[in-house]
């Protein structure tokens, strides 16, 4: 499958080596593909990670990792996203699925960031509204990079993943993918509006990190 | 103990019966007491929920209720909550234990309610900066009734309950009364400023109720 990954940093470069291992055919879209050298925030440099994937993966711009991908992922950080999409082109992304898994975090104001998500504030309903054609499926943004592709890493998988999208296709599709990461409880909460709920439960997600002291962190829904 | 509930909804009601099999000694404070007939949003009448105590619980304002209680409850709807303790009184509630398990919901734009908190807007913060004296402890405020005082009733026990807050010996006191409803699972997040996190998390739940179908849901924080 070739996945176009708009954004650079932990999560991209994460989901990016795991999916190149499952044999994918992977891109990383970063705003300026020279930059190879650039320390990413908690990620290595993308010339370290290009080293990682064995050179299997490649790094381009935002618009040919849009135009490259069958599959977009959105893994900018949340501030910056719909700028990064515009910047690869509603023409290029047009009705694709984007599994659209970052969150809008305010880090100016100390530790814990800011969790700026609000019931009139969600990403995914922003990103679908800015572009309507494409299958955004909200999902991953509520656990970190490492357990993402490791689910079974954390109390042996049994924890749950979230997805929120208004296309049934493009989310079953999603869910596939998800599987293939290692995946057993996927929840699916209806549309995109629901992606309000994982994009504000962020804000708890963080005071279990601080309160547990790791990132390895996760909820099961019992039901 | 002597236990002093603001508020006499339905949460009022169930965490009432449950102390006073307990024998404990509880009072629900209502903004008009004589109103014994007015059917309750979820719940009974209080004439009802009298009958149910077999008169052993009773029902008086909301400064009785303050005065009555060593330990308080905040059980209004999270909109009124702090009107219902301005009404109570500063001087009554003191330097008391607060159980503050309310929401601020907005039922005016239909289903699901919107979940009004936000990182600028936190009920437990709001009612602890109108009464710095009162040791304000969030909890419970992330489950439905029957689950607060039967967790067993789901998944044998297995979930989390969080609670926030700035005193440590009312947290362990707070802990001890959510042992005594048969919670094995109890995380202390931190100050009263993590509240933010389960009062946030609201909007998630909201949407596993709709998505599974049942408001007997909760979650357990893998770590």
């Amino acid at each position: 499958m070739k996945i176009g990954i708009i954004g650079s940093g932990v999560v991209a470069q994460t989901l990016g080596t795991k999916w190149i291992g499952q044999a994918h055919d992977v891109v990383i879209g970063t705003r300026d593909p020279s930059k190879l050298d650039e320390k990413k925030m908690l990620g290595t440099t993308l010339r370290e990670w290009l080293a990682q994937t064995e050179n299997r993966g490649k790094v381009v711009t935002f618009q040919e990792a849009a135009k490259h991908g069958e599959i977009l992922v959105n893994a900018t950080s949340g501030n910056v996203s719909v700028d990064a999409l515009r910047l690869a082109g509603a023409d290029q992304v047009g009705d694709k699925i984007l599994i659209e898994v970052a969150n809008e975090l305010d880090h100016s104001k100390g530790r814990p960031p800011r969790t700026l998500a609000s019931q009139d504030r969600c990403l995914a309903e922003k990103i679908q509204a800015e572009f309507p054609n494409l299958k955004v499926v909200k999902t991953l943004n509520t656990i970190n990079a490492a357990v993402m592709v490791n689910p079974q890493g954390l109390a042996g998988g049994d924890h749950t993943v979230f997805v929120s999208g208004n296309d049934a296709a493009a989310k079953s599709q999603v869910k596939d993918i998800l599987k293939g990461l290692g995946w057993t409880d996927i929840l699916d909460l209806g549309d995109i509006s629901t992606a309000r709920g994982p994009e504000m439960y962020m804000a708890l997600w963080l005071r279990l990190w601080g309160a547990t002291g790791t990132g390895n962190v996760n909820v099961k829904v019992q039901r």
